[in-house]
């Protein structure tokens, strides 16, 4: 028992020198990188002014367009294409009926003209009317299968290393990380686990309406339709507010849906740091900001010098985007 | 470094056998103990029948009646009527109007007429109309300042010295520990860490609406009237699958507002332990069950032979109960 222990900490302390090379091998060497280190080595050293005591390392990531890609559409938006194509043979009032007839017939534009309520309904019909484990096993059946059209790789390939990278160092650092995102929080907790080592617990998201019923003598959670909370905007400093219940201290986004985020997480005393992730980068993934239908970047991006934000350029500061494809 | 490390491994091999000469002291030998401790046993020995992941290692106990003491009212109660008594001077309207004159007259009876209604505008009164930041500090300095009257010590010394055992055992051993509570999330989440060594993002209580707000330059989260959610009953699986994603192992409640919770976690596949805290204790706290107007437990003590959930019965199972008043 001891010699194992003994052994383990000599592994840790190998482990530990080796980390401290370079914890962050994807990253350009370069003032972006460097306030990332800078912050939080300051944060872990005690007596330094930017220390941060563990308790309070908490940093919060959006997901679209943060830690996994969002073109040509949010993937949560394909999975629910996926499953309207997959549920139609029950629904053949859906090859004449709006919005499904657009989906069905792939007709973005038609798609766009259904708009909030439109969605809305997909959603009711693909997100509802089951068991939350039904619903689960439904999620790990289309992430384990689907491929995402352009890229040409599992969705959870169209991940950004770069940031896998920086979860890894934060959480090597004492920092726990946390999901802070618009998309559905049941859609997003099936998987991140091992793409990002997030655990359930520690996802925020949308969510819709829930029950609790014992069916067959077997308790469970029932997803009902109507939403219950939408964590994007303003909503999500009330949604880290309502499951931390503390401010973080590093926030990191993509779009102007982070804007309140980050300024929540910035604006505060005390060592802080915000970073906006800038898709720059048209020949390895897509370039997009002030004019984008999805993840537009403009009131944060013009806002960032003034609040502090630091800006990450994809093309300039990542040596790679994606992890190899399977 | 490596020396500091290799006398840590020492130091903690040494608290290990220390621990495990009785991790439970407060608790009687006898089936509860033996039943917690072959649990937490087997759930940590790989290769067991018992074993349990550590991800999956989640523990729910609820507060009042379970962590601390609920008589001769819900603390939170306490709280609500010490605060409608320092904002009355403000408020000379209260000395004539229900509910606020009943608790200003101290009238009980007058108060339960009030009812849920009366109860709601008690809260919304106390509860809202400020950031979370300045309720955070008002709860703060109650805590600090408040004394049980019956009890005669500040109300976190009317916590229960073997459940704060229980915690840190289950932590040692690997168990994340949760507090799922009818009470408010934000009335609990400044001082239970300190109590039981709960950090607040392992808090899931009732919740108020609140609303992001920059005000002066400040974002602040603000706390608006109106309930956002009501984590009792049926509410608390509901609120476990919102807060944590996944179904704990093990859960702790003294009512039967803790049934669903109860039934939720131990009908499952796998390892499962439900406890109950039934108070039998008339010399040292309160002794209470089936008719109790607060912590009643009729159902959940009637189906627990059936459901395999475990009655510890505080006379007989404690040695002590509270932790020694400062």
């Amino acid at each position: 028992m001891l010699r194992s222990i003994l052994i383990s900490a000599l592994i840790a302390v190998a482990s530990l020198g080796a980390a401290r090379a370079d914890d962050l091998p994807s990253w350009t060497d370069g003032p972006v990188k460097q306030a990332v280190v800078d912050f939080v080595t300051t944060a872990t050293t005690e007596g330094s002014p930017g220390w941060i005591a563990p308790a309070d390392r908490i940093a919060t990531f959006d997901n679209d367009g943060t830690l996994w890609a969002e073109q040509p559409m949010y993937f949560q938006a394909m999975f629910v294409m996926d499953r309207v194509r997959a549920l139609a043979p029950d629904h053949p009032e859906w090859t004449t009926t709006q919005p499904f007839k657009a989906v069905l017939d792939g007709d973005m534009h038609a798609l766009a003209e259904a708009g909030q309520k439109g969605l809305m309904e997909l959603v009711a019909a693909t997100h509802s009317g089951m068991t939350a484990d039904e619903f689960e096993a439904i999620v790990k059946d289309w992430i384990a299968t689907a491929r995402h059209p352009k890229l040409e790789r599992p969705y959870t390939s169209a991940i950004y290393a770069p940031m896998v990278e920086l979860l890894t160092y934060l959480r090597a650092n004492g920092f726990e990380t946390w999901i802070v995102s618009g998309g559905g929080i049941d859609f997003m907790r099936p998987w991140v686990e091992s793409a990002y080592g997030i655990p359930p617990q520690q996802v925020v998201g949308s969510q819709i309406a829930e029950s609790y019923q014992v069916i067959d003598g077997k308790p469970q959670m029932v997803r009902e339709s109507g939403i219950f909370f939408v964590d994007d905007g303003p909503g999500k400093p009330v949604g880290i507010h309502r499951h931390i219940g503390k401010r973080p201290v590093l926030a990191v986004g993509n779009s102007d849906g982070d804007y309140q985020m980050l300024e929540y997480v910035t604006a505060a005393e005390g060592p802080r740091l915000g970073l906006i992730l800038h898709h720059t980068d048209a020949a390895r993934e897509f370039a997009y900001d002030r004019e984008s239908h999805i993840g537009k970047l403009d009131k944060a991006l013009t806002d960032a010098p003034e609040k502090g934000w630091v800006v990450i350029d994809m093309a300039r500061d990542w040596k790679t985007v994606f992890p190899p494809a399977p």
